[in-house]
C-alpha cells in the first residue's frame, strides 16, 4: 500500500483470495496495477486449511481459456487429472461409462487448495500484487472505492482507498453485504435448495494406487440422492453425498448412529461399501452443509464489481463456479481493452453481458442435478443422449449438445441453456416420430439423421 | 418490564410498534400476556411525524374482521371513509365509475398516522401493555426469546427475554435482519419492481369541501403509469404516481425540473392539472420511494415469528397490506386457542398456513398494478368485468370475481389467485365461444350465462 502514494500508479483493491480474486489479481498485474488483496483466512500455503467447503472442483473449457490466456494453463495442468466421462455405479452392482464428449475431451479434477495455493503464488510473483491476510471486510464505500479491514489477529481497522474495487469473497460477500445490499433498489435473493451435502474421504490402497478407475467422474445414482466420487493425485478420491435434508425415506435428518449409516451405504451403494466398509467411522470427518443459489443485480455500483460467486453463487452441479468465475475475469479483461479502461464504460458493459449468464449457469446447475442423480440412469435419456452424440459426431457443424455447450467451449450460458432445451425437444421429437428405440440398428438412426439434417439444415 | 419478575405472567415481546404490531399488542393483552412493544421511532402521537411512507390505506373485509373480532372496529369506522368504487379519468377529461362490488360493498379509506394512533392508545388502554419509543432492535436470540434494543436518546441498550416474541418491525425488519437472516437454510429475496412512487397532497377547497368525488377511489390509468386518489377526512386527497424510474418515455428520471412537471401533468393529466395548477411546487414535497416485494422462509424459529410486512412485504397495489398483516393476527389467534398456547405448535401451524398465502398477495398485488394502471381502461377488460358481476349478481354462490374474493371475503389469498386466474380464463373462453362484444344485449348475455351455468354446476 505504501505504493499507494506514488502518483500515477494505478491501484486496485481486491477483497477475497480464493480461487477468482487470486486469478483475477494476476490479470490486473499484467495490465499494470498495483494490486492489495485482503483475505479474511490466513495464508492457507502456511496453515493446513480447508479453502471452502469442497475440497475438489472440475476444470472446464472456460477455466482453462482463462488460465492459457495469462499463460499459466501449463502450471495447473500439472495438478490437474482429466475425467473423460462418467462411471455410474447401479444398486446391483452394475457399472456403465458415458464419456463426457466426442474427441477425448474432458474436464479436469484439481483440488481447490491447490490450484487456489498455486494462483496466490503466482499473482505474488513480483512486488506488485501484495496479499494481506487475516482482514476482514468491514465497509465498503462504493462511490469512493474505499474498504475497511479489520485484522482478526490484532483487532485493528484500516481503510484503503483504490482506483478500483473488486469483490471476489464468494457466495456470503461481506464487501457485497456491507455495501450492495444497503443500497435502494438492490435485488437480492438467496434459496436454498432441500438439499445438503457431506464429503467422505475414501483413501488410497496402502500401494498409493486408486481404489476406483481413476479419469473418470463415479456417480451412484439413485433417484432423489447421489454419491459421487473425483480422483485426488494422491490416489484417493473426494467423495459427495448428496440428498434431501428430509422430508423423504433417505435423508441426512434419518441418518442419526453409525448403524443407520452402515445400513445405508451397505444397502444403496454395496460397491463403495466394500471398498470403504469403515465408511461410518468417516462420516463425522466433514460437516453436513447447504447448498445455494444467490442472485442479485446490479453488480457493479461507482468503484466496485461484484465477480465470481460474489455475484452468482450457484450450486455445484454443472461443475461450472469456478469455471464461471474465472470467465468473468476474462470477460472483464477483453472489456478493459474494449474500453481502454474507462471503469465507468467496463462496468456497465460487464453486469450487463454477464448477469443472463450468471442467471443460466444458475439454471443449468440446478438442471444437472436432476441429470446426474436420476436422468443418467433412465432409458429415455441415455437413448436421447446417444443420439445426439451421433448428431454431433456426424455433424459436428450443426449440432452441440448442451453439455458439451457448457464444458468444451465458451458459447454464452444463456445461450447453451436456450439452445440446449430447444434441441432437446426437437430430438425428443425424432425419437417419437420415427419410433426409435434402443434397439434400432445404428445404421436406422443414422439414416434418420441425414433425413433429418437436410430437412432441416441445422438443429441449431 | 417489572412485571417479568413476576411469576406465572406470560410475557410477549412485540418488535415494531405500527399497525400490525399495535393490533397485536391487543390480542395477546386479551389473552392474559404482559406485552412490551419497542419501537424504532418516536411517539407519533406526540410528535408530528410520518407513520412509514404511505399516508392512506384502504382496509377492506379481512382488516374489519380482526378489528372488528377485539370490537374496536366501530372505533375505526369513525375515521374511515368508504369507498365504493373505482373513478377513471381519461387523458381526454372524460370519466367513468366502476363499482368494487354489488350490494354496496366498500373499502374504507384511513390515514395510516391515524389509525396506527388509535391503535397504540388501544393497546396502552390498561397496564399490561407497554410501548417503549426510540428502541432499536440490534440483537436477537430466536431461541431464547431474547431481543437487544439499544434507546436511540440515550445509546443505552438493554436486553428484554420474553416467553414469546412476535417481530412486526415491517419490510426491513431488524428482527429479522439481525436473527433470521443469519440462520443457515434462510431463504430470502428482495425484489425491486421498476416503478417507483411519488405522493402529491390535493388540499381541499377553501370551504373545506372535496374537489373530487368522495366516497371512491379516483384511477388515471395512462397504461405504464397511473396517478392515483385516496380522500382523506380533511376534504383533502392523497394523490400517488407510480411510474418506472427510467427507461421509458415518461418516467421519474425524466421529470428533472418544474418545467417538465408541470407539462407532464398538463398533459397527461389535464383535469388533474385543472385542480391544481401549482402541482410542479408541491413536486418535492414528498421523496421519491421505490418498490420491493420481500419474501422469506421459515417465519418461526425457536420462540420468534415475523408477521405483517417483515414476513410478507408487497407492493401497494391491491391495497392489503395491512389487510393481510391483520390477518395474520386473526389465524395466530384462532390458532392460539387451537392449541391451547402451545407456541411450538402455533408457529409450526402458522408458517405452513400463512405463507402461501403471503406469496399470494404478494402475486395478486402485482397482478393489478396492471389492471389499474392499464386493464381497467382496456374494453375487452370492460366486457369481461361486465359479464363477472353479472354472473355474480344472477349465481352470487356459484362465482365470485377476484377482486371481491380478496376484498370482500376471507377466502385464502392462495384460493382467491388461483380461482381468480381459472375464472379469467373460462369467461375469456365464454366470450369468444359466444362472440360476445359489448354490444350484446344484456338479455342475451344473461341467457348465455344461464346456459353456461346449466352445464357446468359452478364457475368456481
Amino acid at each position: 500500500m505504501e505504493n499507494n502514494q506514488i502518483k500515477n500508479t494505478k491501484t486496485a483493491t481486491v477483497i477475497g483470495a480464493g480461487l477468482v480474486g487470486s486469478l483475477w489479481a494476476i490479470y490486473l498485474k499484467n495490465a499494470g496495477y498495483q494490486v492489495n488483496v485482503f483475505e479474511r483466512r490466513s495464508d492457507m500455503r502456511l496453515n493446513k486449511i480447508s479453502a471452502g467447503k469442497s475440497i475438489n472442483l472440475a476444470t472446464s473449457y472456460r477455466g482453462w481459456k482463462a488460465l492459457d490466456e495469462l499463460g499459466i494453463g501449463d502450471e495447473i495442468r500439472k495438478i490437474a487429472i482429466p475425467m473423460y466421462g462418467r462411471t455410474l455405479h447401479h444398486q446391483n452392482g452394475d457399472t456403465a461409462y458415458q464419456p463426457y464428449g466426442n474427441n477425448n475431451q474432458a474436464i479436469y479434477s484439481v483440488s481447490r487448495g491447490d490450484i487456489n495455493s498455486k494462483l496466490m503464488s503466482i499473482a505474488e510473483e513480483n512486488s506488485n500484487v501484495k496479499i494481506y491476510f487475516n482482514q476482514e471486510c468491514v465497509a465498503v464505500n462504493l462511490d469512493l472505492g474505499k474498504a475497511v479491514f479489520k485484522d482478526t489477529t490484532t483487532g485493528v481497522s484500516k481503510e484503503v482507498v483504490a482506483d478500483v474495487v473488486f469483490a471476489t469473497d464468494g457466495a456470503f460477500s461481506a464487501a457485497r453485504y456491507n455495501g450492495f445490499q444497503k443500497l435502494d433498489r438492490f435485488n437480492y435473493s438467496q434459496n436454498y435448495i432441500p438439499d445438503g451435502y457431506r464429503e467422505i474421504l475414501l483413501p488410497a490402497n496402502e500401494d498409493g494406487s486408486f481404489k476406483l478407475s481413476v479419469e473418470t467422474l463415479h456417480i451412484w445414482p439413485r433417484g432423489r440422492f447421489m454419491l459421487i466420487a473425483l480422483p485426488n493425485f494422491d490416489g484417493s478420491f473426494t467423495c459427495t453425498l448428496f440428498m434431501p435434508f428430509d422430508g423423504h425415506e433417505h435423508c441426512f435428518n434419518n441418518l442419526t448412529s453409525k448403524e443407520k449409516v452402515n445400513t445405508f451405504f451397505k444397502e444403496l451403494f454395496p460397491d463403495f461399501y466394500e471398498l470403504m466398509p469403515n465408511v461410518a467411522d468417516s462420516w463425522e470427518d466433514h460437516p453436513l452443509s447447504s447448498l445455494a443459489i444467490i442472485r442479485c443485480f446490479p453488480w457493479t455500483r461507482g468503484k466496485v464489481a461484484l465477480m465470481g460467486d460474489a455475484a452468482h453463487a450457484t450450486v455445484p452441479f454443472f461443475g461450472q463456479g469456478m469455471n464461471c468465475g474465472f470467465e468473468d475475469c476474462s470477460v472483464m479483461w477483453s472489456l478493459m481493452q474494449k474500453h481502454a479502461e474507462n471503469w465507468d464504460a467496463i462496468f456497465k458493459e460487464y453486469e450487463t453481458l454477464r448477469k443472463p449468464n450468471g442467471d443460466a449457469v444458475q439454471d443449468l446447475s440446478l438442471q444437472n442435478y436432476i441429470v446426474m442423480r436420476d436422468k443418467v440412469a433412465d432409458p429415455d435419456f441415455l437413448l436421447l443422449q446417444k443420439i445426439e452424440r451421433r448428431i454431433n459426431f456426424l455433424y459436428p457443424d450443426a449440432y452441440f449438445p448442451l453439455y458439451s455447450m457448457v464444458s468444451f467451449t465458451d458459447i454464452s450460458y444463456h445461450t447453451a441453456l436456450t439452445k440446449g432445451n430447444e434441441q432437446e425437444n426437437k430430438i425428443k421429437q425424432l425419437i417419437s416420430e420415427n419410433a426409435i428405440t434402443k434397439d434400432t440398428p445404428d445404421a436406422k438412426i443414422d439414416e434418420i439423421i441425414h433425413q433429418y439434417i437436410q430437412k432441416s439444415s441445422s438443429l441449431n
